[in-house]
């Protein structure tokens, strides 16, 4: 494949908020879209040339779906190892980013493994199957620990807390049943991510690390920059550039670090796509990580991925979004609405990014 | 109307490269676009949650459309009369701009005759309905001068121009069997266009004025800003404030001027609607004229239509698109398709702005 011409369809899995940035994205560089969800009227069809509302074990949705876009792409990396089986040997589908990057990052114990396979640091952690495994791996990386799912957690779903060991019972209760994996805590002195677009020929083009908030384990706010040294971002590019190499990586991506009061990072976990803590590029860089990402996957040059100033991104969560009055009337601030039908406490409703000239 | 909440409707007349980039930017802010155009699988349907496909003239369909939005606007002025009042008398519709703003600029004598009223110069200009008004009104104006029809004209389209008495003949036969217009020639310096949004509360707020550069009667390049001594964008201001005054408009208009060499602005036309000059606002503002439109429309609070950066805006015009690829790999720049399915000579198919920072 060269580069993909505009009037192309770029398919999409995935309804979301990130499946209707990247929509928009792909339309202001003359594609159309494909989105593929089980979800009937989702924020990202009402921006996208076409929608397939399928399950994502539809073996005859998804042939058709592959066979009607030049490109498959996706807004989440808990792509059913299943669907990317199809989309490949039953369709013949590209997708980017490639099916291993997904499979490696659905899984918490494959993707630290994988980060040390890289040479990149992450907290100790053990596998969890049984509740043996949890008292030995407590023994091994100690108290507090936290126990997760392996697969499916986010917005800091699908953990608990061991404070000691009087509360490994509870954690192993609550999530028992599914494949574990018991992390060590760091004592990090703050979170960082790095958000990069990676092309098919290799090339990097990192946006500057972020300082990232979080409360009960949902993105609450983003800093752009995060204030580090230089030696810091440098670090954090190497890291990622390995990452994409031994990936093979084509697309955006983000890592997320624990930084460490001496400036060591700390790999935390990978998300192989657009990302939560990379939205205000739409707005203080001149190709957002949503463009960006498009180009990648489309096989056009990247753009720069260079700051044009600082910025500050706030997640509007659950029913703060009903501040967007207030918040359209700010005059350095853009605030982006996701088109959700209905407010529920923890979903992410929309944004607003802060500039700061 | 107070504010419109996020997740209503808002609907287009009209599904061009307007129609789109107003679609997105709605879409940007939580609202969900309603598109009505005559034609398939237009560039802004496919950007919008909803379509209705049928003529300007089907009373039922407009009625349906009218039924389901909470707002309509347009992406042109040439909106017919018929339209506006079955949306008006027949569904009780919202609409910005109102169409009487529409009905004058629709009609190159009566927006003559209305700038003339606020005030504000034009070339000489006099109505021609026959062979003898066209000679009366060229012992009037004089020639050079430019014969032009009433209605409808776009892109230097429906003139001819009018070199000597000689011409007349030949002219008149060209443009006979509509409503006609004479108009004089003025030996201006430059094209100069402002952009400016209006509130229903009456606040305005201009853009830059821009600079234009035309070919064959259609915008190739904008430079933004002018090169203009301050007082010509403060009189470029007074003017629109006027027109938005007497208009009672709510939305983005624009209004093109030569500019004469002692500084003097002559209006040439308005624009009741987003406007090609403004395209560069998208990435050298904080808010885009598609945002400040919607903005203006819903009621919400008007941004900051300040300037971020200088830009220049090219439009690529027919097979001018093909070089897509060069575009999109210039650093500085932003490129803009509209997803036009097939390539004419003197079709707008996107644009590319340059930022100079």
């Amino acid at each position: 494949m060269s580069a993909l011409a505009p009037g192309s369809v770029i398919g999409i899995l995935g309804g979301g908020q990130l499946g209707r940035m990247l929509a928009m994205a792909a339309a202001e560089l003359g594609f159309d879209v494909h989105i593929y969800t089980p979800e009937t009227d989702s924020p990202a069809s009402r921006v996208a040339a076409h929608t397939t509302v399928a399950e994502y074990d539809d073996e005859a949705a998804l042939a058709a779906f592959a066979r009607s876009v030049a490109v498959v792409t996706t807004e989440f990396e808990n792509v059913p190892a299943t669907t990317a089986e199809i989309l490949v040997f039953n369709a013949d589908a590209v997708i980017h980013p490639n099916p291993e990057a997904l499979a490696i990052a659905q899984d918490r114990l494959e993707e630290k493994r994988f980060f040390n396979g890289c040479g990149i640091a992450t907290v100790p952690f053990a596998p969890v199957d049984s509740r043996a495994d949890l008292d030995a791996a407590l023994v091994q990386i100690g108290a507090p620990a936290i126990l997760k799912t392996r697969r499916l957690g986010y917005d800091g779903k699908g953990q608990a807390r061991i404070a000691s060991l009087a509360d490994a019972d509870a954690a192993y209760s609550a999530l028992a049943g599914q494949p574990l994996i018991l992390e060590g805590f760091c004592r990090f002195e703050r979170e960082v991510s790095l958000v990069a677009a990676r092309s098919v020929h290799s090339e990097l083009a990192p946006y500057d690390l972020v300082e990232n908030i979080h409360a009960d384990g949902i993105l609450v706010r983003t800093l752009a920059p995060a204030l580090v040294d230089a030696r810091v971002q440098q670090e954090a590019v190497a890291l990622a550039s390995r990452v994409g190499g031994a990936l093979g990586y084509a697309g955006v991506f983000a890592i997320e670090f624990f930084l460490m009061p001496d400036g060591a990072l700390i790999a935390n976990e990978m998300a192989p796509r657009v990302h939560n803590s990379g939205h205000w590029t739409q707005d203080a860089c001149i190709a957002s990580q949503f463009e960006q990402h498009i180009r990648a996957i489309a096989e056009w040059p990247l753009a720069s991925p260079g700051r044009l100033c600082d910025a500050e991104m706030i997640n509007l969560i659950g029913d703060q979004v009903n501040a967007w009055a207030a918040l359209a009337a700010e005059p350095n601030s853009k605030l982006h609405l996701y088109g959700k039908n209905e407010i529920r406490p923890g979903r992410k409703m929309g944004h607003v990014t802060r500039l700061k000239r």
